[in-house]
């Protein structure tokens, strides 16, 4: 059992910030996404645009936003469980929860946070008929680690950024990696386009355009799989492979969230945005884009002040005979859970005679 | 008459980035501040010093922010109207509201924004019969333009950062400056400090410690000073100088603005945190520090979320046919009122063959 202060749902940078602003209320954050990177859809959808709201940056990478986060945060040590989606939440007598994951995962807590955006990652599978089978046996969704794929054969399929960029990637890795794709044309960045064309060109990259994975073979495991051309001529090849990854892209869905009592509204949860952004169940909150109020704007900015606002609450919650005066980061500093500390350098008063 | 579609008081962290929500929405802003920079507290109080919690910035120095927000709102061409105190407002058949300030520069518009922190910052001046005779005829409580004291004798009395680093500065502009202070002690940065004693000793800055300002005398225009020396047996000195600047600090005063009719409490604008931030006459908003409500954080990145539902509102309100569909930035990109255009790379679709 994971035990932490805040528990919460979603690492997108909504969750990230609010273990800031918990930190410096000396209240301790562990936090659950299906993704197996932190940052939610700035990571997952768009790591290498540009975003231009985000107060006091005329431009930041959605990326480089996120590891500014994550640097931010460090001094309090959050907890990670990634990879894993957020599945059942039961009350317990002492008030705190019990959130537990599709893997089993564990976590206790007083306070739970949900900062689920527009809900968990879930990958687009190809309509291949038993493909469940061979899941986590040959099959993954998205790469987690990409190490276990070296010196192994691999299959990717999908014609977008994610199936370029790793067929970039696992070129260097992998024995062989394989691109299939359904069309000749491919969406995404002008370079990786250019460097897929290239590799492939060099013998690196096995790329099968106008083609499509129909079929998986294999006892245990994942053995080989069924390539169909659409040129009929061409007819159908059985491939070799250690892996198969389809990379179509994540769609969110609020998934099991919708199902633990909380008032849903235009698939978002509910808050009390008149003060500290709590769900109509005491002790669980909801910030950033996974809530809805009169003006809700699903903005970056927006969830960082809903975070802010809602600790102050979850303090009140955790510490009922405690009364915390806010204290400016100038004025105080930071005192990381880590040891560290960061502190304004300090007026002096000396004399000049 | 100075005319906008959102007139904003105070050039404050909050006021700068409104111009920026309100730009995405095709609004100009105008904005008054009583102070002769923008930046608000950030500037007047603690520009060389670190904030620590604003999202995204592990650490950023309260003036490089200012900086940053000047930078992003440059392509929505805000207009100012510096070293002014807004002291009257009167609301127009039309709905819309002129606002005038303490110099009689009348500003127009249908939205009127409050940004005005803990109030418009007002010189603390130092007691000394008849100085407001020689306001503006030789007396500033604060430096505008460095350039009018060139070659030019000049009063600073003080103790702190503004009286140290000024001196430091116009050290090198004015035909002679006196920095006059009540005390041995200086309280202020180290480097500001040690760097006002080597001007001394070279003679660039003239030190006259332990001794007060006690009168002003001149016909049309201020001619000399007088300074009063502690130990009786230096007595006083007349000293010929064509400025003297008292930097005795500057102390925010809600001011004009609690009369203008707005619900008061705590010191603070009441407004309805469950919309728009309006206050209670419509039309007129209030942002920031400057305005109260359950569970208020008096902090920079509530200021920001704050502007942009605000906006909202104001548009709204400004635009009664129009219906305004919120777009990212990072997929809209950036249209400058001043023809810029800032916008992310597009994705390419691209054959391979
Ligand atoms: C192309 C694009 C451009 C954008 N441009 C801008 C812009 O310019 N400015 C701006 O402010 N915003 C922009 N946005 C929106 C911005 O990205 C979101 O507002 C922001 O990501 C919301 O942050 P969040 O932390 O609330 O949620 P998210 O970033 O959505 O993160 C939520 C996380 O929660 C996880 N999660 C959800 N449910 C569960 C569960 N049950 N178990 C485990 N994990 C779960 C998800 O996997 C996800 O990682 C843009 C979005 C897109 C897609
Ligand atoms: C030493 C110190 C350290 C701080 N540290 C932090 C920190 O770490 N994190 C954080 O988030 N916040 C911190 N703050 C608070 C932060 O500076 C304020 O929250 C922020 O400045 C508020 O911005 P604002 O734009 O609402 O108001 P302000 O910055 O106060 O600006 C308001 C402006 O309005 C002007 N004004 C008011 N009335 C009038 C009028 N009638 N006519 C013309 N002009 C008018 C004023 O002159 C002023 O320039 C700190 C403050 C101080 C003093």
């Amino acid at each position: 059992m994971i035990k932490t202060d805040i528990l919460i749902i979603g690492a997108g940078p909504t969750g990230l910030f609010a273990v800031f602003e918990a930190g410096l209320l000396k209240m301790k954050c562990h936090l659950i996404d299906a993704l197996p990177q932190p940052g939610g859809q700035c990571s997952e959808i768009y790591p290498k645009k540009p975003i231009y709201d985000i107060p006091g940056f005329p431009e930041v990478m959605a990326g480089e936003l996120v590891d500014n986060l994550m640097e931010q945060i460090t001094p309090f040590e959050p907890g990670f469980t990634l990879g894993e989606r957020a599945e059942n939440i039961e009350k317990q007598k002492d008030g705190s929860f019990i959130v537990t994951t599709n893997k089993g995962t564990k976590h206790q807590a007083p306070v739970v946070v949900i900062a689920g955006g527009l809900g968990s990652f879930e990958p687009r599978k190809p309509p291949i008929k038993g493909i469940q089978k061979y899941e986590e046996k040959g099959i993954s969704y998205f790469i987690k680690d990409p190490e276990i794929y070296r010196d192994k054969k691999v299959v990717i399929a999908g014609g977008g950024d994610s199936a370029l960029d790793w067929s970039i990637f696992l070129a260097d890795v992998t024995k062989e990696v394989s691109l299939v794709h359904r069309r000749k044309d491919f969406r995404g960045a002008l370079d990786s386009v250019e460097k897929v064309e290239e590799l492939s060109k060099l013998g690196k990259i096995n790329l099968i355009t106008d083609a499509e994975v129909v079929d998986l073979k294999g006892k245990e495991k994942l053995e080989s799989v069924l390539i169909r051309h659409k040129d009929e001529a061409r007819g159908e090849e059985l491939k070799t492979t250690d892996y198969f990854i389809p990379l179509f892209g994540l769609s969110p869905k609020l998934g099991p969230i919708a199902n633990w009592g909380l008032e849903i509204e235009k698939n978002a949860i509910k808050v009390d945005n008149s003060y500290d952004y709590q769900t109509n169940i005491p002790g669980i909150y909801a910030i950033g884009d996974v809530n809805t109020y009169k003006g809700k704007l699903k903005l970056i900015l927006c969830g960082f002040h809903e975070a802010a606002i809602m600790c102050q609450s979850a303090y009140q919650r955790i510490n009922p005979d405690k009364k915390y005066v806010m204290k400016y980061t100038t004025v105080s500093g930071v005192n990381g859970f880590d040891g560290s500390k960061k502190e304004a350098k300090r007026e002096v008063i000396k004399s000049i005679n």
